[in-house]
């Protein structure tokens, strides 16, 4: 399995894509250019997509142009999933039924890289979203390449002075994340900051980027990875 | 039908129901002092409760200590429903089987308060949340008693300096709310800022508290109801 699951795709005031496009050129170098993607929303969001992969070479073609979705799926070289409202995105996933497809598809091998929603539902659910529910999906069931749960643009807590500006009495990541934690105890979450990526090659992965990610588990303090650091599906260090 | 539907519990670095207690202690003061009480989570959140309702002279009871959740909605001279996940919230409101009960009792006139996720309930259905979506509920659908949602802790954009403080990226409330919007056009949402509160009587709105309220409708451009007005259901000024 192969897998690239990014936290965001855009640094604040920075270009689209700009820090994750040479990551996502480094992940495919060795693959063929032509990528499946899967679009939260569809022709101006893929046209976005398109001309950015364009300038490295690679080909995007979008799965809501598909006649039939499934048989792009099975056809696929490499499959990608944008960010977007994840609730959104994971109904249109289960209305095309395809959590089977792409999930079998995937353990073949065939590459899979997503940012944001897009690495979300690379975990068993989309349960860690920071999205808004628009729409309520079949399930919340995903692809499930992974066993534990990524929170994707997971942010630390404002320091006292910003605060203090902005009178923010409202609920932190990390306490969002402990509820979760509380009703689903024994699930890890990995609180992925911006800026940062699971690089997945079989049972190892290696977070890429320049910060360290949170690992949240429940009646345990939460501790950090640092970047660069190899370790298995239980978030343990190798 | 009476409702007190309130935006947050606590303002930042004040005590807790610091800021609403006078404006429930005002709604309820012709009502009986017995409030059946759901709790998003269990004990200690009641207990926290009837400590701040007590000095006001209310005994709340809290429905997950009634035998029959189903009898003690029908016996209840006033129901109030607490803030926390809204997920978790609804999750327990469809297992009880007790939207129905509920919405019977509060139509025919019992008065009915909430803050946060509590007023997230009154509404048709839970998709204006921000909560983290912990466990899926049965359905999204909630008491229904407004046909409009509310999106409790309505916050503006943070200024650019404190932006560039906090390099923060993410979708702002509104971009969220517009994404409900882009699905759901049929549908307009209250933003609801900290320390304000909808007042219903009959088909009455009255804004309280010294913030107004922005209402976003699909296609429109958002706009602000004034402190102290008084509109309709389809949140046009009377």
């Amino acid at each position: 399995m192969k897998l690239l699951l990014i936290s965001n795709s855009t640094n604040y005031k920075e270009q689209y894509l700009g820090w994750c496009m040479p990551l996502i050129a480094e992940f495919l170098k060795n693959e063929k250019k032509n990528i499946l993607f899967y679009p939260e929303s569809y022709d101006a969001y893929t046209e976005r997509v398109q001309k950015v992969f364009k300038d490295f070479g690679f080909k995007v073609t979008s799965i809501h142009k598909a006649k039939c979705p499934v048989e792009a799926v099975n056809k696929a070289d490499v499959i990608m999933v944008g960010g977007g409202n994840t609730f959104h995105l994971v109904s249109e996933i289960h209305k095309y039924k395809l959590i089977e497809p792409v999930r079998r598809k995937v353990l073949e091998g065939t590459p899979f890289l997503g940012w944001s929603a897009g690495s979300n539902v690379a975990c068993p659910t989309l349960r860690t979203t920071n999205d808004m529910p628009v729409v309520m999906p079949e399930s919340f069931d995903c692809f499930d390449f992974v066993p534990f749960q990524i929170n994707p643009h997971y942010i630390d807590p404002y320091p006292e002075k910003i605060n203090d500006a902005i009178r923010h009495g409202g609920e932190t990541r990390q306490v969002r994340v402990e509820e979760f934690l509380a009703v689903n105890q024994e699930i890890t979450v990995a609180g992925l900051r911006e800026a940062t990526a699971l690089w997945v090659e079989n049972d190892r992965i290696t977070l890429k980027g320049e910060r360290p990610m949170r690992v949240l588990k429940f009646g345990k303090k939460p501790c950090e990875i640092k970047p660069g650091s190899t370790f298995d599906f239980a978030l343990n260090l190798r």
